[in-house]
């Protein structure tokens, strides 16, 4: 297929690209053929308005026609075939396994929300009319859910197809009823426009409203804002940077009716390895924590960026074994030349930090790749040193010293919010574990024991979300089909009859 | 008792209530004789620490423990006997049945969460593990539930008891596991004195930290910012006006982190009578709406502040019926005499509106009384005025006369969100009915078919909340169980055994 480098508003392809932007080829660092045209903003307003007028029929749609339209992007995605896969490859640098591996995830989030629509369990909660009851009368009232307008859903740099286009938050917005203003990411356009193409296919297929769906491209910070802002948008979905993010927050929080906003802004993902684990087998916990790090070339969400433990015999041994894993890793492409660049940026103020000491380095690359990293510290610096809180985006770990169970109790007082975190332990931790358990529980969103963090299952009980930054709403997960819960709200209806109540909730 | 005027810090008694602040007894209007004492900084900071150190204990209360507190409450609730009656009555010029029916609630709500965590029902949702999954294994994972930490709750005028001290927001939160630092409300801090204390005896005999629970007394608007903008207060509940309301937005806004702030703001409340509804009792329909405004001398959250039908030849027999009805009510004692002369001011400035009719009022009593008001007008009056958009607080009701079911359609698009709509109708209309029903189910919490919106059942399925400005987080209801998520989010755990999961979730 030719990539036309235009905007899909409403069944549309509109916009003219000749003088757009281009994405860069990530792995030969320069800019691919294809050029984008940023999105006006007449389109961006066509494609709201027509996305709100689409609502009006799309929520009323029975649940099981949305689940074969959810079913037939998945379909349609995989029609594309190794263009999708090339594409990909081509824009953010990942592996072919890797992107290969990822639209396998979404094809099956979308299926997940097919079989959860299918299965009619969202239904609701009843409690029938009792006309005896004193001293009033009780009334029938069903609790259903309503889907909440059109949402506005942030492309994510690093899931060009599991986290963009037709990613969790648009198969979950689209699975509660919710037509989607997509704005793809500036650094994979095409593969944003080839995704696009098979949503507006399925869209043909199943007879639906060409508003349900439209692609905003752009690297104009004004698209964004005019998406954030407008009045008919009820709800956003964004995975990226803390800063970004916080500029979007800023402009919701401005608005005259108050939307939710779901913002995936950073975790550094602790890790806590206990003192039996250290003397079962320090250098294999050491392995698997550098092989975890290196998934992506660091650039994961749930990225082991933080390891803390208390100082011991096996502490030696262990180091040593992390540090010659790091030591051995290649320099790897990144996402972009601008996130590698960011990343340089940071692992080379942390080796100016008094406190903080280099242990190990991967091996170096050209400009544009990420070479690994893995620095030390204690509680002291951690506390006095603020860089320290704050995530690196890439392949850059820290080891966090402590004295004492204390210390690591203040370390997790420390710490920000967190998608995930590890207790790495055996049998004879276990009362320090329950400790350490309870107290890291309120600073993420998921808690995992023996297992690395990188790896989300995508079931009805994940949760991927947690406290700020790892989410601006901890309330509620991006992964998993607990996420319809995201773009829907409760409404109680009272005395009705069966004729005027949602399918679903019918006697 | 005797009203000691002071302030209930984790347990202690604290402030000087010899100059403080008076509330007023509504029916004499004049100043009660029982002073209080404005929280200071410090009491305020004290509490919030205090009840951030209470929460590590209270959260690990086993669900049945936390039901007992609950049911404790209410006994020592009921056990405070007719000076509570009295007090209420006096502070809020409620009547003394609607303060016992409003007691009864309270208690019945306690309850309800009691019973919902001696459920067990509330536990989550399990994903076993598979060894033996292509490619990779997969993990078990079991979705809990953690509560937020300290709530910050704001005690509402018009509901002494079952939306104060002890009320929904209480009730959830302690049931959630989360503290509760409490702002009485200025209107009736005696009320809350005598509520607090009861909570402090239920604490002790359930032998809880003090910290779990604290009551601010104040009139002073810089308690409030200090409550909202604290690190440790995790999410806020607020019933009032739309104008505090979003004072306190705003300020929450500009926090580092962002907690979920419900604040319930204001509602009209719309009711649409039928053609069907109209042909068969125009003059019953019209008493019982009266009827339904005249509750609470109107001052309900849920009041029918707005009637709406299309002009038939049984209007003017609705209109003289609902008129005559109207014109019969009595004067009646407001919350306070600035509510009362709100209102005033509000019906005054309607009367002044080009293209607004007063059609009836009711009689007129002394100043700080509120007298009935029957107002009319059409959809382009409607249009054009935004003072026709906004509740007033009180006994007033705006019928809009449409042409057609089109221009039914345009003014529903017209309203703001609302808590609560009722359709007024027979068999006759159901097609008409099912139209309406679609368009203003997205405008409200609560849809209703021939019944009265005031009255709000506490049960299971019920939902109060609705679009901005009914809520500020439209999500989540603040009556009946599921007011539970308001101050909990998920979490997922994974892989972990058994010793290091909580109750619920243990294998």
């Amino acid at each position: 297929m030719t990539i036309t480098g235009k905007n899909l508003i409403a069944g549309e392809w509109s916009g003219d690209a000749s003088n757009g932007f281009s994405a860069i080829n990530a792995i030969k660092n320069e800019a691919m053929s294809e050029t984008f045209a940023d999105a006006t903003t007449q389109e961006i307003e066509h494609a709201i308005v027509r996305a709100n007028e689409a609502f009006n029929s799309y929520q009323q749609l029975p649940a099981i026609k949305r689940a074969q339209f959810l079913r037939t992007i998945g379909e349609e995605i995989l029609a594309i075939g190794d263009e999708l896969i090339s594409m990909a490859c081509a824009e953010t640098g990942l592996p072919e396994m890797r992107i290969q591996g990822e639209r396998g995830r979404t094809i099956g989030q979308l299926g997940l929300f097919s079989q959860l629509l299918e299965s009619g369990e969202y239904q609701g909660i009843f409690d029938e009319a009792d006309a005896d009851r004193q001293p009033l009368p009780k009334p029938d009232t069903r609790l259903g859910y309503l889907p909440l307008g059109v949402v506005g859903v942030f492309a994510a740099s690093n899931f060009p197809l599991a986290f963009s286009t037709a990613g969790g938050d648009t198969a979950s917005a689209l699975a509660a009823g919710c037509p989607v203003v997509m704005k793809a990411h500036a650094a994979h356009p095409g593969t944003a426009e080839l995704v696009a193409r098979a949503i507006s296919s399925a869209i043909k297929k199943c007879e639906l409203n060409e508003g349900v769906f439209s692609l905003i491209q752009g690297k104009n910070y004004a698209i964004s804002s005019q998406i954030v802002t407008h009045p008919l948008i009820k709800a956003v979905g964004f995975t990226g940077s803390e800063r970004v993010g916080m500029i979007l927050q800023k402009q919701i929080n401005d608005r005259a009716e108050p939307i939710p906003f779901y913002g995936e802004l950073g975790s550094v993902n602790p890790q806590f390895i206990m003192a039996g684990k250290f003397a079962e087998d320090s250098a294999g916990i050491a392995q698997a924590l550098v092989a975890s790090l290196m998934m992506g070339q660091g650039q994961f969400c749930t990225s082991p960026g933080v390891w803390a433990y208390i100082e011991d015999d096996n502490m030696a041994n262990f180091e040593r074994a992390a540090s010659e894993a790091i030591a051995e890793t290649k320099a790897g492409v990144m996402l972009t030349p601008a996130i590698a660049a960011t990343y340089t940026r940071a692992v080379e103020h942390w080796q100016t930090l008094s406190g903080v000491k280099l242990l190990a380095q991967g091996q170096s690359g050209v400009e544009h790749f990420g070479r690994a990293a893995l620095f030390a510290t204690d509680l002291e610096t951690f506390k006095r040193t603020p860089a320290l809180h704050e995530e690196v985006f890439g392949s850059c770990a820290l080891i966090v010293r402590l004295k004492n169970l204390t210390e690591m109790a203040e370390f997790i007082r420390l710490l920000k919010g967190n998608l995930t975190a590890s207790i790495h332990a055996t049998d004879n931790d276990i009362n320090e574990s329950k400790t350490i358990a309870a107290l890291i529980a309120h600073k993420v969103g998921r808690l995992i024991y023996n297992q690395m963090p990188t790896g989300v299952e995508v079931c009805a009980s994940m949760n991927h979300g947690g406290p700020f930054p790892a989410s601006t709403d901890l309330r509620s997960t991006s992964v998993g089909s607990e996420a319809i819960k995201r773009f829907q709200r409760p409404i109680c209806y009272q005395n009705m009859p069966n004729e005027l109540l949602p399918e679903l909730l019918k006697r």
